[in-house]
């Protein structure tokens, strides 16, 4: 039996919950979770905001721990082995997507904590081939929040292909901004930070920041037009879409990758002047979270996290809800 | 002096309009002009659409000519050669985008047809940077509208870099829409064209389209769901987007190079969802359209063409703006 953390019902609170684990296939692995990251889609699954949900719903998707069982057919990890797994528990690996290297972005791909239990438990069992060793001076509880925050940002950084002296922009310090700043720092960009909190100014020059922008400030926004060659929209909220375009440089890219709720509307006009685009990433693939554990390893790279007991998971929860964590919230299962 | 056709205000027909050489430059030429296409942008300066005309206005930037005088610096051109100009006619030539070669996207580039005269003349004199060499193989009424419609359609093909077996959708089937097909067909693509029009259809193959949507039909659109790599916009209107971005494979791209005058709006979760982006193309840069040049003298990729005497120029106009010009109108000087 594997012991976890569900909600029963939509919006509900986590209670203790026991289950049997899936039988495990031959490619599967079973790890035995040390930490896991809380991540803000935690909150909107366990709210079902996407209608996606199922109820006992056993949230979690920045696991890390040791590889617990090992399917007959899994060759490449060893018993006792440090894994982390994010988004993903699996995919077809036979559609193009697939094939190409881009399993997040097959159409038949199996997120980690949707219809299945994730990693706010013991245990969990997933496709081998989705569980990616750590690099051994990574500490597990920072580790954790690489799986999602972490490759969610760092994808589409790699994927841009930017010049060296590129200038790159975070809109919000959350989770997912403080680790942007970060990761953009650490591939030699130039980082402004845009941020609805003044206060966060320091600690986001701590975070790599070459330049901090309050966003409500007035005249903030049309005083740093045109001097981002990329964006990273990492906050959860609907943005005034043209005052932030106007933020890049021609040929510049806006991507999102916080879920902001909402209508992306901008003038096609604007699109075309200057020849921008807006896009989304979601995640990333097997060998992008490979590449960006090694990266991380190598920069130090880690998230500014606030440890909870998974007992406390509840507290960790409600100050999640109310924007107090600071920067990333991750359960500690043996405390 | 040089004899041209001018509005003498918005929205007014032209007139036989003579004036007054600029002083040439040390690195400008003049061009004989033989031939200029009209593009759909043409309209929106006459009237003023975009705010930026003035008058009196002599529209035309597709301009194919051959040089008629020599500015003392330039060397790399000979009196008499075969030449054409597109939308631009100078940038800056010391910004970070015109140092990479994207004088397209100089923030002080010169249109060839705002602030000076353009093309419907017998003369023009332009920065010799910017007056690009024609191929002899290529026919001057061919190569005319190669200058704006196929550069702005080819820059954006070849920027995004698509594998060998990738599928381009192409909305709209229009001077742009024709020679995108073209292009997109040459390069090896798989080609869909999505028109309004089902008449179009046999000459949407004609083109190289492998496939044609009557986008009107029920279903049509649906059911071409996650077909197409990439879709270039080229009809100059707002489209039902989410409609249009479903089209799209994971990490596919709409570029938008038709002047749609309105909005862009698009859940934010269906960019963030199969990591789609939504961008724009501004014409192309003067490498752009040396390579394009080569391409379709390569490729005998060549738009059809209505012929047109200057002194008939208010006849081309009302034609194109009934959207009756198949596919595009060329001014003919000598005739």
């Amino acid at each position: 039996m594997i012991n976890g953390y569900a909600a029963m019902r939509a919006g509900g609170t986590l209670q203790p919950y026991q289950f049997a684990a899936a039988t495990l296939g031959p490619s599967e692995i079973e790890i035995a979770i040390s930490h896991c990251g809380i991540c803000h889609s935690d909150l909107h699954l366990l709210d079902n905001d996407w209608g996606v949900s199922s109820y006992p719903l056993v949230p979690g998707h920045e696991i890390i721990g040791s590889v617990s069982r090992l399917g007959t057919e899994v060759t490449h990890l060893r018993q006792g082995q440090r894994v982390g797994v994010g988004w993903l528990a699996g995919s077809c690996m036979a559609c193009e997507q697939c094939l190409s290297g881009n399993e997040n972005l097959c159409r038949r791909s199996q997120p980690t904590c949707i219809g299945r239990p994730g990693g706010y438990a013991s245990h969990v069992r997933v496709d081998a081939r989705f569980a990616a060793a750590v690099p051994d001076v990574l500490a597990s509880e920072s580790a954790a929040p690489l799986l999602c925050a972490g490759i969610t940002v760092f994808a589409p950084l790699k994927r841009q292909k930017l010049k060296p002296a590129s200038r790159v922009g975070v809109i919000g310090l959350g989770g997912l901004g403080h680790l942007a700043a970060q990761c953009a720092k650490a591939m030699g960009y130039d980082v402004t930070v845009f941020s609805t909190s003044a206060h966060k100014q320091d600690e986001a020059y701590s975070f790599g920041a070459d330049r901090f922008v309050d966003s409500r400030a007035g005249g903030a926004l049309s005083g740093a037009a045109g001097s981002c060659d990329m964006i990273l929209t990492t906050a959860p909220v609907d943005l005034s879409w043209p005052e932030y375009l106007n933020l890049l440089k021609p040929n510049g890219h806006l991507c999102i990758v916080g879920a902001s709720p909402g209508e992306v509307r901008v003038p096609a006009f604007a699109l075309i002047d200057g020849q921008k685009s807006i896009g989304g990433s979601a995640v990333g693939s097997n060998g992008d979270i490979a590449e960006m554990l090694q990266f991380a390893a190598a920069h130090k790279i880690a998230p500014r996290i606030e440890p909870f007991a998974l007992k406390n998971v509840n507290d960790a929860l409600a100050r999640l809800r109310h924007n107090r964590v600071r920067y990333r919230a991750v359960l500690v299962m043996d405390s």
